[in-house]
């Protein structure tokens, strides 16, 4: 007789395979897809998501993962039947037609504000808003009853389990009593050196062929993956094929280059997680937080180190040539500046959580019914004014409409960046003892130790162990915010 | 209570969103996919061609086509139904692990092929290829049993309903007792007329941007559509986003040009099917060799004419300036060579029965048991060298492995390219004499005219009518095979 788990994990194949369909159409709809086909594309994805929902959902599959619980498994299979267990129960909270609304309400949102971010239109955007923002606080109610949690917890949890807003509340709150000084000591001290704007233009092609350079550098592998372009930056498709995208300036390329290094460091994970197990829960990515560690390990605590710099420094020049500002300590010194602005894709190191705790701050309101979308503008503008003294005011384009996340209804995400850099300083100076020749393995462009490294220590396991649990057996100990405040003042004071 | 018909209707809608995430994965793996993507991608479009092959052979499926026919249905309603029930039925004779295992056979050797072929690898392709055979056969013998027809007839009226082979050998009988003859005079005649091969390189992205202005001048809709490249050129994607391929060669620039001018053709077709029945069978194509013939409408009967050449020509300087070989002159020659060469795709209008005739000979003689995969090679040559006076001994590349067809099951889809030229050239007779300036139109570039007769008599109409009666209804008259014969002798005597 064929065991309950067997059952299950054929079934959690077949759902991957499905995952698989979903993943690359999304990625398509992204950097592929032109303007027409967005409405059936919506329908198809929606018709997808309805199909995923019901063979998750089906009663004999609660029926297996109770009789499962009684089998002989071992490590690695009580692992996955936890994930597996996650999943359903996760989504048999939500009735079939929750699900399809939400899918085609963020997908109309999210094509339309590609257009709208464009032409500033606020009032045309926050009407696709709202029905987002209804549904996801149906959604968050139904899963914070089933819970007995808030309802911006139980969100939050989808994407990083075991994460709570009142840990946030800790965590965050001990950021605001020190960030915003030492941003403003670091803004200060960096205006006593002279940085110069790099002469462009930048032509995109050599920008594209600079961007494969690092990749290939960073170890991603071209033969399972793909470097596009898309609105906004992400790293989507499936383990064994890898898309990544940036976006191109033809005034700058470093922003580009820094995209292309973040989601490099995203892909290597996907590429790297457990081969023998990819279409079976355990073998995901542990958390949005673990992934964007990864992310930030590539772009911050490696990416803007010098040694990185002199490494990548002769591509750059083999591309765009010695010109204005493209000296070597000028180059170094640009990919350290730090300089509070709109964008928060494009922020540096000491004002990316400021952005973050404001996204954090609103989304929770939000959800909790504490505020309502129209509330956002004035809201958004009083807080980038307090915590990166900035004037937003009628700029919505660069203001509450610059991110993709709350057009799909994707709340409770936000703070996973955060965490990601914490994790991410947390799990780089634990690296740096471990190897004690790597800042110079880094300058002569030998990464193979570091990669050797994450790769036990954090890709192999995909979600075999909880965060926590993945956080102590690399590092010794569980998330530690002192690290990233450790690194910050190590970095730029 | 809702009616069997409005039961029908939405689960057809159903299959077509199913069936567009299958089409955009499919473009994908051929235009995007990198090769460690392939073995999750099969996996991942079997599942579903197993759940719409579940969805569409459904018991209640059957039922609600019994009951529907006695509901009151107007002449679409009517036309929908019928093409339902040919869906319905050809599906519902295959046992889905038939199903699944052509899908996986064929994907499988799909992929391969494509390493194979670049290394002249038969022994290795004809492995994969044997099973696809081996399953083909077992499909084909299971439709002719249920349709009382032959294995190959139950094959061919999947792509072309209502084509028989009896038919076939009258069409290709005649054919082959004036064309070998036209061949063999034109390739004389021409030996005494110059042509000059023009200068390379022609830089790949001066090529493409050439494709993409002859796209728009033949009414292409950007907003719905893409070109891309691929391997093997095609035109894939759904109605509302159409994503043609083709392939550059820096040597020579006009074989890229008219894959594009003819993949434009069947995009035209798609991007026009009727657009309030999309998603239902009714609104699809009505046949492989109707879609066929509105590329060699756009790509032989428009594309290679004098009047077409002139108006394009300028297009081809600004890309590639004056150089040798680019006089007009040696331009319209050249687009009207006769030469009989190994590649199908590549071939002239006089050649390219000859490379129809020979597949369908040997893949007719496939299905039904009359020779095996090892027989192919041998055959190939004798054929070759008899219709076309090539030898491909040895050279697998350039012979039998040339095409994508066969590696995934597609017998009996070779004869609709010929059929296809043969529509094409009753309907451009005609519709040059709805339209007496159609051909000064050309020359001005105005195909305003043309469009909107080919939109009037085949676009529009989607599946509503048979082929006979909706080329009856076009040109006075079903299939006449004169037309093509007139063809040829007016443009090359
Ligand atoms: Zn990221
Ligand atoms: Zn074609």
């Amino acid at each position: 007789m064929t065991s309950a788990y067997k059952k299950l994990h054929d079934t959690f194949a077949r759902l991957s395979r499905f995952g698989h369909l979903s993943a690359i159409a999304g990625w398509d709809a992204a950097a592929m897809m032109p303007p027409e086909g967005g409405q059936a594309r919506s329908e198809a994805l929606a018709e997808l998501s309805v199909l995923t929902h019901q063979i998750l959902t089906a009663k004999q599959v609660g029926e297996w993962l109770e009789q499962a619980g009684g089998e002989q498994l071992n490590d690695l299979e009580q692992a996955n039947l936890r994930e597996m267990r996650r999943h359903y129960q996760q989504a048999a909270l939500l009735p079939e037609s929750l699900v399809q609304a939400k899918s085609l309400a963020g997908a109309r949102c999210e094509q339309a504000w590609r257009i709208q971010r464009k032409s500033n239109d606020w009032e045309g955007f926050s009407e696709n808003l709202k029905e987002v923002v209804k549904l996801s606080r149906q959604e968050a109610q139904l899963r914070a009853e089933a819970a007995g949690i808030s309802r911006y917890d139980a969100l939050l949890d989808l994407y990083e389990p075991g994460m709570t807003s009142q840990k946030l509340d800790v965590l965050f709150g001990d950021l605001k009593t020190w960030l915003p000084d030492l941003l403003q000591t670091v803004v200060e001290k960096q205006k006593t050196e002279t940085r110069i704007a790099p002469q462009g233009p930048f032509d995109i092609e050599k920008q594209r062929q600079l961007g494969l350079k690092v990749m290939g550098k960073l170890g991603f592998n071209f033969d399972a993956g793909r470097l596009d372009v898309s609105a906004h930056p992400f790293c989507g498709g499936v383990p064994q094929d890898v898309r990544i995208t940036t976006r191109y300036n033809e005034n700058e390329f470093l922003s580009a280059m820094m995209g292309v290094i973040h989601e490099t460091g995203h892909a290597r994970y996907e590429q790297n997680l457990p081969k023998e197990w990819l279409g079976q829960p355990v073998s995901n990515a542990r958390s949005m937080g673990v992934h964007e560690s990864q992310s930030l390990l590539f772009e911050m605590q490696l990416g803007c180190s010098e040694p990185f710099l002199k490494s990548v420094y002769p591509l750059v020049i083999e591309q765009f040539g010695h010109r204005e500002g493209l000296d070597e300590s000028n180059f170094m010194k640009l990919n350290q500046r730090v300089q509070p602005g709109f964008i928060r894709v494009d922020a540096d190191e000491l004002s990316y959580p400021a952005h973050v705790i404001l996204r954090y701050e609103i989304e929770k309101a939000l959800m909790e019914g504490e505020i309502e979308v129209d509330d956002i503008p004035a809201l958004w503008n009083r807080k980038m004014k307090e915590y990166l003294g900035i004037d937003t005011v009628g700029n919505y384009r660069d203001g509450c409409m610059q991110d993709i996340h709350w057009t799909d209804g994707g709340f409770g995400y936000f703070p996973t960046y955060t965490l990601g850099a914490m994790y991410a300083a947390q799990l780089f100076r634990t690296a740096n003892k471990a190897i004690p020749t790597l800042q110079d393995d880094i300058v002569r462009g030998d990464l193979t130790a570091l990669f050797q490294w994450l790769q036990q220590n954090i890709w192999q396991h995909g979600s075999r162990f909880t965060t926590d649990q993945l956080m102590k057996n690399a590092t010794g100990e569980t998330l530690n915010p002192a690290f990233f405040r450790a690194h910050l003042e190590g970095r730029y004071l």
